[in-house]
C-alpha cells in the first residue's frame, strides 16, 4: 500500500521504518527531517502534505500537538488539500480529544475517513514495534487499518467513536502521572519516618497497592535511575492536554493539577529532560530529604 | 498457646478465632463485647488488660486508633501492669508509626518485646485468614511469632524495626487512596469526553496505568457498587494517621491531603459508610456528572 507518513521524529521515524520493512511504500516530507537509516531503507520523499495526499491511500500523522496536527491537515499545501473520496487520515499524535472531533468531522466533509490513534510505550514501544495502540473511528475503518496498525504496536484497541482513542490517551496519562505522584509521596512518606523504601515497596508488591508504577518506577525512585524512559516534559504536554479539556469538559481534576504543578517545579530545576520518575525530586525538595 | 486477645471486633473476633482453631488458648476482656461465634469456640474471659496479660505469654492488641492503644497498654489495669519478662506484645491495629516507636520502648523497658503488625485485606481478609501483614520489629520476635500470624494472614512481612509496620501501612493506604483518586479522575474524564469509561478501563489495562486499584475499584465506579469492601471512615482514619505523621516528620503530601477532603466531602453527605471507591463521587458531584 501507498502510505503517507508526516512527523518523521523520535517515534515516527521507527514506525515509518517498520511499514517499509512490511512491504509497504512510504512517501515523507522531504523538507523536514527525514532519518537517514529511513533514507537508506528507500522512502519517496514530497514537498509538502498536499503531494503526499494525491500520491498515497492512507496518511499517517506523528507530529507534536494539536497545533502541528491543523497545521499539516489544514494548513496551506496540506494533507486536506491532496485528499480525494475514500482516502484515510490517521491521526497518531497525542492531541487534544475535543479539536480531534473537529478535525475529523472536516475530514469526513471531504468524504474520507479519520481515525485517532495515539500511543503509549515511548520510543521503546517505537522501535520494537510493541506500542499500545488506542483508536478512536469507526468500525470498517479501522479493520481496514488494523494490518498497518500491527506493523507498529502489540495492545491495538478500538476505544469509540473519533476522539475517544486521543481520550482514552488522556486517562492513560492522568493514571500514570498521579500513580508515580502516589508512589512518590508513599516512599519519601516511608523513608523520612526510617523505614527501609525497597523492603516497604516489596511488602506493597501483591496488594491492593500493587502497581506496574510502583514496579517500575518505584524502583527507579530507590535506585536513583532517572534517565528516560519518558521525559517529564512530554508528561507536562499530557497533562496540559488533561487540563485544558478538563476547562473545557466542565470538569476539575484537583491531583492532575498538583502532579503538573510537580513537573513544573522539577522542570524549573533544570531537570525537564529526566524520566517523568523524577517527579518525585519536587516532593524531595519540600521535604528537604531524599528517598534512601 | 496462652494468647491474650484485645479487641474482639468485626476484625479481631475472627482473628481470634482462628487462633482458637489453630489450638491455642484464648484470653479476652470480659468487659468488652466479646463475639458469640468466639465464646462458643470457648475463650477464656478476664477482667481488664492487667489479667490477661498476668496469663498468658503472648498478648495481641486489635483497636481502633493510637489512643486506644495506649490506654490499653498503659492505662490502669493495663497490659503493662501485668507484663513480666520475656512476654510479647503485638500490637496488629493501625495506629501512628511516630508513637508505636515510644509505645515499644516502654515496653522494652519492663524486658519484654514488642512488634507492631498492621494488616491489610479488611473484614474477607480476617474471615478468610488471608490477610496481609506488615511487620515491625527484631527477627527472633519475628520469628516466633510467625505461626501465629500465619493462622491469620498469608503475606507476611518483616519490614524493620519497631514503627516500620506501621510505616509501610500508612504508605499502603496513600498508594491505594491516591490510585483511587487517579482512576476516578481518569474516568470521570473520558466519560464526560463521551467515551465508554468500561471501554477506556480495558484499553488501559496491561500497560503503564494498569493496577489493582483500576481493575477492582475501576470496575466498581463504572458499575455503581460502593457496598464496602472497605469504608471511607476507615480510609479517612488511615489518610489522618499519613497527614498528622507527615506533619511531625516534616513532609509535604499535597495530593493526600486533596484525596481526604474528597472522602470528608462524601462523609459530608452521609456516605462515609460506603466503599473508598466512593471517592469518585465527590469528583462527580464538582462535575455535575456521573461516570457511565
Amino acid at each position: 500500500m501507498k502510505i503517507g507518513f508526516l512527523g518523521t521524529g523520535i517515534m515516527g521515524g521507527p514506525m515509518a521504518a517498520h511499514l517499509i520493512d512490511g512491504g509497504h511504500e512510504v512517501y515523507v516530507d522531504g523538507n523536514h527531517h527525514v532519518p537517514k537509516a529511513l533514507k537508506e531503507k528507500g522512502v519517496y520523499e514530497c514537498n509538502n502534505g498536499r503531494e503526499i495526499a494525491e500520491q498515497t491511500e492512507l496518511i499517517i500523522l506523528m507530529v507534536p500537538d494539536t497545533p502541528d496536527v491543523e497545521l499539516v491537515l489544514f494548513g496551506e499545501n496540506g494533507v486536506a488539500e491532496g485528499l480525494s473520496k475514500g482516502k484515510i487520515v490517521v491521526d497518531m499524535s497525542s492531541i487534544s480529544p475535543v479539536e480531534t472531533k473537529d478535525f475529523a468531522a472536516r475530514i469526513n466533509e471531504l468524504d474520507c475517513k479519520y481515525l485517532d490513534a495515539p500511543v503509549s510505550g515511548g520510543q521503546v514501544g517505537a522501535e520494537n514495534a510493541a506500542l499500545t495502540i488506542m483508536v478512536g473511528g469507526d468500525q470498517q475503518t479501522f479493520d481496514t487499518v488494523l494490518p498497518i496498525f500491527e506493523l507498529m504496536g502489540k495492545n491495538i484497541t478500538l476505544v469509540g467513536g473519533n476522539g475517544d482513542g486521543q481520550t482514552c490517551k488522556v486517562a492513560n496519562q492522568i493514571i500514570v502521572g498521579l500513580t508515580i505522584e502516589a508512589v512518590g509521596e508513599a516512599l519519601l512518606f516511608a523513608s523520612k519516618a526510617g523505614a527501609n523504601p525497597a523492603k516497604v515497596r516489596e511488602a506493597l508488591m501483591g496488594g491492593f497497592a500493587s502497581s506496574k508504577i510502583l514496579e517500575v518506577h518505584g524502583e527507579r525512585m530507590i535506585n536513583r535511575t532517572f534517565a528516560p524512559g519518558f521525559r517529564i516534559n512530554l508528561h507536562q504536554k499530557d497533562l496540559n492536554l488533561a487540563l485544558a479539556n478538563a476547562r473545557k469538559l466542565q470538569i476539575s481534576l484537583p491531583n492532575t493539577a498538583t502532579a503538573q504543578e510537580l513537573f513544573n517545579a522539577v522542570a524549573a530545576q533544570g531537570d525537564e529532560e529526566l524520566d517523568h520518575s523524577a517527579m518525585v525530586l519536587a516532593l524531595e525538595k519540600l521535604a528537604e530529604h531524599k528517598i534512601k
